[in-house]
């Protein structure tokens, strides 16, 4: 592994963005043996300024430097139009969105994805060893390079196609955002009784941690999944809030039918 | 810390049940310096019978032995039951149930509650250091030998009430099952369309790591936070499952009345 990453040969990029995904992907790349990020490109480098040391930045987008593929990875609704604006053609230009198609880039170039499914936060170092890349390309020959990119930061990747991919997109959401909502519901309801939430973070590693290795359809466990209708209702009586009575009772509606009850 | 718990008088324990709970307490009180489980009681040895070599195995009430404290850990239907039945008065006795109130033990004993708050899988040995116990005594006096039990098998504890153990059962609720639901919901949707659900799991953990150390309202990201329509629509669309997509817009509106959308 280690013998062929030493042998690889080096990959030119050029970064498109300032976000959070731009300045943690330039970060990983940046201590990566086989990847150059020749260029930094923002519509404003006032973000970007801090790197000028380290890697030539960049706000116009006609003086775009040569590379082996452009990662343009700024908001979904404005990756079309920066990919028209791109002054060449027949590159590989990929973006980093886990809802656009790949269609959404403009076709004068050759077009690929690069989605990061994972959550990022500003500030916190990012291990990509954690951070699961969904690549897609219209020309097979395009692909060892992207493979290359997510080898070269430790990253397990997938093919994925643009259907899958916003499928995944949507799943995140549940694993991520919705399920975020139900911890805040958590903290919410012990705040109320003065319990420290502390108490529940173990449980929420351990629910985590259980469906690493079991599917969540086994790992479920609980008054719903008994049926047992006491307690469910003993539950119902302590809620005060109408929209967390709400999602206990759909929650629990879901994993009957889940079950078969 | 060590010092102090090899000075720590030896807790003699009478186990009764064996359930998961009851099974995963004498494992871990096996190991412990200062406890000595004397006896094990369950109303059929079957399950316990193969330990007869290493403790006392009892199928008779009225036989049980002296102890420092009798651990109630059965199902809560028949927890009151039991207590009533025991032969003896003003012995600590302890139920491990996250929902019956201390009370619902007879008042013959001395009461206790010892509630792990973890969910608990056959077969799998458990870190109880990973197990934080919510302890409850009526007499004061009560309280140092649960913690002392507590501490030898290295959980943390909290002294926390009935009344907030009911509402930690209820949050329990919605950390573990009803989030293990939105797994599942993510396995179903990403199974359908040939997607590895092992492209969901490290941001499982993340999304779980993430409220160890920040509160779950300043983790939250997401198209429903950003009041991203466009993306709340395109995910409504791509969702078949009416139970899935009642989900999608209760924990979409629960999020924005939590940020004030």
């Amino acid at each position: 592994m280690y013998y062929l990453l030493n042998l690889a040969i080096m990959i030119k990029v050029v970064l498109i963005g300032a976000g959070n995904v731009a300045c943690h992907l330039y970060k990983a790349f940046k201590k990566a043996d086989a990847v150059e990020v020749v260029q930094w490109y923002n519509r404003s480098t006032h973000a970007i300024i801090q790197y000028q040391n380290e890697t030539e930045i960049c706000d116009k987008i006609n003086n775009l430097k040569d590379a082996d593929v452009y990662i343009i990875a700024i908001s979904d609704d404005a990756i079309t139009n920066v990919s028209r604006k791109l002054p060449f053609n027949d590159k590989l230009v990929v973006h980093t969105s886990g809802s656009l198609n790949i269609h959404g880039l403009d076709k004068k170039n050759r077009r690929g994805v690069f989605y990061p499914l994972q959550t990022f936060s500003k500030d916190v170092e990012l291990d990509f060893s954690n951070v699961p890349f969904c690549i897609e390309v219209l020309e097979k020959k395009d692909l060892p390079i992207l493979k290359q990119l997510a080898e070269q930061i430790y990253s397990p990747f997938y093919k994925i196609n643009s259907e899958q991919r916003q499928i995944l997109h949507l799943a995140a959401v549940y694993v991520n955002n919705f399920t975020n909502q139900l911890y805040r519901i958590a903290h919410e309801i012990s705040d109320i009784k003065n319990i420290n939430f502390d108490i529940l973070k173990p449980l929420i590693s351990e629910t985590a941690n259980k469906v690493q290795n079991v599917s969540p359809y086994l790992a479920q466990t609980g008054p719903a999944l008994r049926n047992d209708k006491k307690t469910i209702n003993k539950h119902l009586k302590l809620l005060d809030n109408e929209t967390h009575k709400e999602i206990y009772k759909l929650l629990t509606k879901a994993i009957q039918e889940t079950h078969g009850k």
